[in-house]
């Protein structure tokens, strides 16, 4: 029996490491690779997908999982990677092969269509490369799940949600931040002003207080590093974590709130179980958890009031003279300016939800066929002036925006106001365990929020699902009374509501 | 058969493909990768070597090489391929895995063994580790040619060459130098001055002066990327070859003629054939051929009088003042310099190939058992006496210097003095071919140069062996009299011989 475990964990062990060159070879191709080097990474990068896909269908790791799971008296961890194991080779055996390849052809030419469409604002262009990866994507999703093809996408990177879970849920998020919106359009209170953010600032020094920030959040930069790339990401896991950032000279915004975004995600990986990390259920427990982690650090402490409290006067040291008439509290106000925007990247706080909704409605009801692909930028212009209240002048301002659903990643959106919801309910609980938080943060004391975050969340990866883990760590369901109430507060007495 | 070849070409790419990811964890791993970055790494590159492994000895490429072999009738290029992979399959058929296992953890710990042991000069402390490399190199070396054990590892770098051909065309090598050295010792022209190559040099100007030589060159940056590394070296193919040097802030010559060195080899990588770089035998012909294409750009090019005619007024601009008062006869023979001194990577273009002899000399002899580890050192020294009139004070500055043997590279070293005699055979029919090569390069005109190499050298791959390979490019089979002509004539006219 023991010989038994130890080859299926060196077998998904393996698996592992496979998915880890196959990160290393991402972080290459967007901070390093020479450009003309694309052709050849992307035989790289295929032929690693492919191992990785042929040693997760492979008959020894499949009778290894069924024995081990007959056999039963396991410990709790093992029928965790077990689930895991069984759970993502039924997915990939109800897929056929044939299907996986046309699938994968068609976003690669959706991709490059998007790309030109959103130059061009043509989306009749883009529309049959999108209808083909809405058919493959609807195929592949009916193949696992055919009664819920919606729920099998989602699944992959939220695994125990529903369509059914969620569509209350955001609905919910949806009203009242509506709602929300509608108070702040009322408000009497001066107008806020973040033209503080917009001076002059050397892209040297937002570097080295971007470095100094996510350092002093616990980023371990001997286990990962920080790197300019077009769009902010983390790559990696453990003890290589890798974060990029990009930095605009006259916006302190764009790298400030993109590294303490991407740090908080490293710290997850950073603060995954040593003895765990390459076991299926040692790795982060969702998106909606992993976003959670860097929406935390961006929004609940890297918006708040007692963070620049310590920070501000760090801030002025960085950029001498250039902030000296700031006080705390407009600096506070100019990162929490509230106003509905066209681009769901450059959203604020309040604003963001709706972006995710508004996807989330459309995509849910594309795959359900409900939808068709030309009538999808008069539905997403609708919903833009229903949530919001302005509509985008072109379709590069509005439908064409994203990637995501040119890559296929449908079931995706909803991960990112999952990770608002579960950052805010985490951070009711913190706030329990640490009455003094505030206290703390005006000192820049940090360190404690990481230990929080590592023990009571990190350090568990995907032993359960999700909403298992919201409930263990908080004592409750997900809720969206947390975030609201938060956002609410807050921007109520920004806004003298 | 068409289908035949097709899927005995989509094996051998994929071996390729694999080999192209080994090459980037280690590029990763010297340039960017965090430190803590280390173990993960070492999982990534074991699997991959693994995987390599494997389908090389795969039973569906060894028929379809044997099917193609016996069919016959296939063209030159395919024959050359499936004569390289029956070859390759043919090594790893004859060593069994746990041999190779076995000496790779030997190896391993002799690197970390020998790392200490050059640190507390202490050889003793190495020896077992290095007569288990030896023995366990033996081994594998006797299971590939009982009779030849040093050709079955020199066969793997230098495919094509023997030990019986290597000794007297080395020994000529010796003792044509050490004459040559004796004559410049009794010298009577003014002592040659480097000190001007010793000046403060901003390393940031000495990198926009490599960038300028290495994009002269030839050297596509949009194919390749020069960075720092703490040993220089060239890593990848075709459209991604990475360069790497080092840099001296108060030594103008370390990162100069590394950056030329390595671009020379980067230049053969991305100079072979678009059609069948991924091919067995579209791959670099050997590594001494592969050294020839650096030594010819740094000794040949680099270290040449009409090339500092063109660039030393680049120079002089690229470091203003520092370098007002050397003129290019100066500089021309500061940078030649020859003097015997204990470390090869430090040594001249003359003395060079002795240190290479006396170390294929003394491993020659331990593989073949007639040399003891215990009697090592002083072989080493005794050999340092008499090749190059100096004897090192320590181990560390002597037979503990390299890293070579400790990683098991046995038969290695003579493919750099291999490199030197082609290089100079080369350049001798280059001059035939282009009779106003000097005024080109005093002019700066380097593309023809390239152009020529492209065209004789690195397109053909290794379609034949590299001694084929010279015949067919000059006309006759390698000698020596090219490489020491060239020396007794450069350097009887520096000294006044």
């Amino acid at each position: 029996m023991n010989s038994r475990i130890q080859r299926f964990t060196e077998l998904f062990c393996e698996i592992h490491d496979l998915s880890e060159i196959g990160g290393l070879l991402e972080w290459d191709q967007s901070v390093v690779m020479p450009p003309k080097g694309a052709i050849q990474r992307g035989r790289q990068t295929a032929i690693i997908a492919r191992l990785h896909h042929e040693r997760l269908k492979s008959a020894e790791l499949g009778d290894l999982a069924e024995e081990l799971w007959a056999a039963g008296g396991l410990d709790e961890e093992l029928r965790a990677d077990l689930r895991e194991i069984r759970r993502a080779r039924e997915r990939a055996l109800k897929v056929p092969d044939d299907l996986v390849a046309r699938r994968a052809e068609a976003c690669t030419l959706a991709q490059v269509a998007w790309e030109k469409a959103r130059e061009d604002d043509d989306f009749p262009a883009f529309g049959p490369h999108l209808q083909e990866v809405v058919s493959l994507t609807r195929e592949m999703a009916e193949a696992i799940n055919g009664d819920q093809p919606y729920d099998a996408l989602l699944d992959d990177y939220e695994q125990g949600t529903t369509e059914a879970d969620l569509k209350p849920l955001l609905s919910r998020v949806r009203d009242r931040t509506v709602a929300l919106l509608d108070r702040i359009r009322g408000s009497v209170a001066a107008p806020l002003d973040r033209s503080i953010l917009e001076r002059a600032f050397p892209v040297s020094a937002q570097e080295a207080f971007a470095r100094r920030l996510v350092t002093d959040m616990g980023y371990d930069t001997d286990a990962g590093r920080l790197d300019r790339s077009v769009h902010p990401f983390t790559i990696g896991t453990f003890r290589d974590v890798r974060i990029t950032t990009r930095y605009d000279g006259s916006n302190l915004a764009t790298a400030l709130f993109a590294s303490i975004h991407e740090a908080g995600h490293a710290l997850y990986e950073q603060g995954l179980d040593a003895e765990r990390y390459r076991a299926p259920a040692g790795r982060p427990c969702s998106l909606g958890i992993h976003e959670s982690q860097s929406r935390f650090w961006e929004n609940l402490v890297g918006r708040s009031r007692p963070f620049w409290r310590h920070y501000l006067p760090v801030l002025k040291e960085t950029f001498p003279g250039v902030l000296d008439d700031v006080s705390v509290e407009e600096f506070y106000r100019a990162i929490n300016v509230c106003e509905p925007s066209l681009i769901r990247v450059e959203a604020d706080e309040i604003t963001y939800n709706l972006h995710v909704i508004l996807r989330f409605e459309l995509e849910s009801e594309l795959v359900a066929g409900r939808l068709a692909i030309a009538d999808l930028p008069g539905a997403w212009n609708q919903k833009m002036a229903s949530f919001l209240g302005t509509q985008p002048p072109d379709n590069r301002k509005g439908v064409l925006q994203d990637v995501h659903w040119s890559a296929g990643l449908f079931g995706y959106f909803p991960t990112y106001t999952l990770g608002n919801l579960y950052a805010a309910q985490f951070h009711e609980k913190l706030r329990e365990d640490l009455p003094d938080l505030d206290d703390r943060l005006g000192r820049g004391e940090l360190a404690p929020i990481k230990a929080w975050l590592n023990s009571h969340i990190h350090r568990h990866g995907r032993l359960h699902f999700a909403g298992d883990l919201c409930r263990r760590v908080t004592g409750r369901p997900l809720s969206v009374d947390p975030s609201m109430g938060y956002l609410e507060d807050k921007f109520g007495e920004i806004y003298g509501l």
